[in-house]
């Protein structure tokens, strides 16, 4: 549970990565306020308080979310969906951060209204690198409504 | 007309900006195909390949297009919101780049589908960081499907 407000909502179940998205974050001291969810549908329970997030302040909305796509439960496309459809939550950035170069996800990424489509890195440096850059730009150059 | 391939289309009508943009580009090597228009008709007649543009190949699409909202003859937001709800135009990042820091122009790029919404630095050297990190964020590290 976060009482203080989120800027990134990280939405991955691989621990590596989150590992290393984190600490990459960390380490540039862009982001102390990050939150954590491991699938899809924690990942709208978070947005939407509910269940476990039921006690969240729900003006408390990240300033970008970073979307993997393979995720247990509801899968990052139809995280993608709900949220773009939605006419309060389409205006939080989603980015997303995924491992598949499929043509296909990536047109439907864009077609369901994503930010930004970045492919993760495979290199350890590029990808610690990718995610200092991304949090960068959606933190401190991208501008959001102050609601 | 352009006969090789647009990274960036910049639409701009306020020469000082169009100077500085492409200063700050060119210098960091990252945009060597850059086309300016300094209005909202003349970006939809070239992204439709209309009118002056007919001959363009309607193959380059640009990589990311840079918007100024107040603009002669059709306005940023009107030319945002005809990409926006064209399916296969949708796929072009487009970055709103403006001097307005008006909640509602903020919050109304939003809903028609803007990737990202950046307020103009007034400071020189800020602009010039600024449409840097724009055209690094959107060449190199965000990912398009290849068609």
């Amino acid at each position: 549970m976060e009482a203080k407000p989120v800027d990134i909502l990280l939405v991955e179940d691989n621990p590596t990565d989150v590992e290393l998205a984190l600490r990459a974050l960390k380490k540039s001291g862009l982001a102390n306020n990050i939150f954590v969810v491991n699938d899809g549908e924690e990942a709208l329970d978070f947005l939407y308080c509910r269940n476990k997030f039921e006690n969240r302040n729900p003006n408390h909305t990240p300033k970008v979310i970073l979307l993997d796509l393979k995720l247990p439960k509801v899968e990052g496309l139809e995280v993608l969906r709900i949220l773009k459809k939605d006419e309060e939550k389409k205006i939080i950035p989603v980015i997303v951060l995924t491992s598949s170069d499929q043509e296909k996800d990536m047109v439907e990424s864009y077609k369901l209204g994503v930010n930004s489509y970045i492919q993760k890195p495979v290199d350890f440096d590029q990808f610690i690198k990718a995610v200092n850059q991304i949090g960068y730009y959606w933190l401190l150059l991208n501008q959001l409504p102050k609601k």
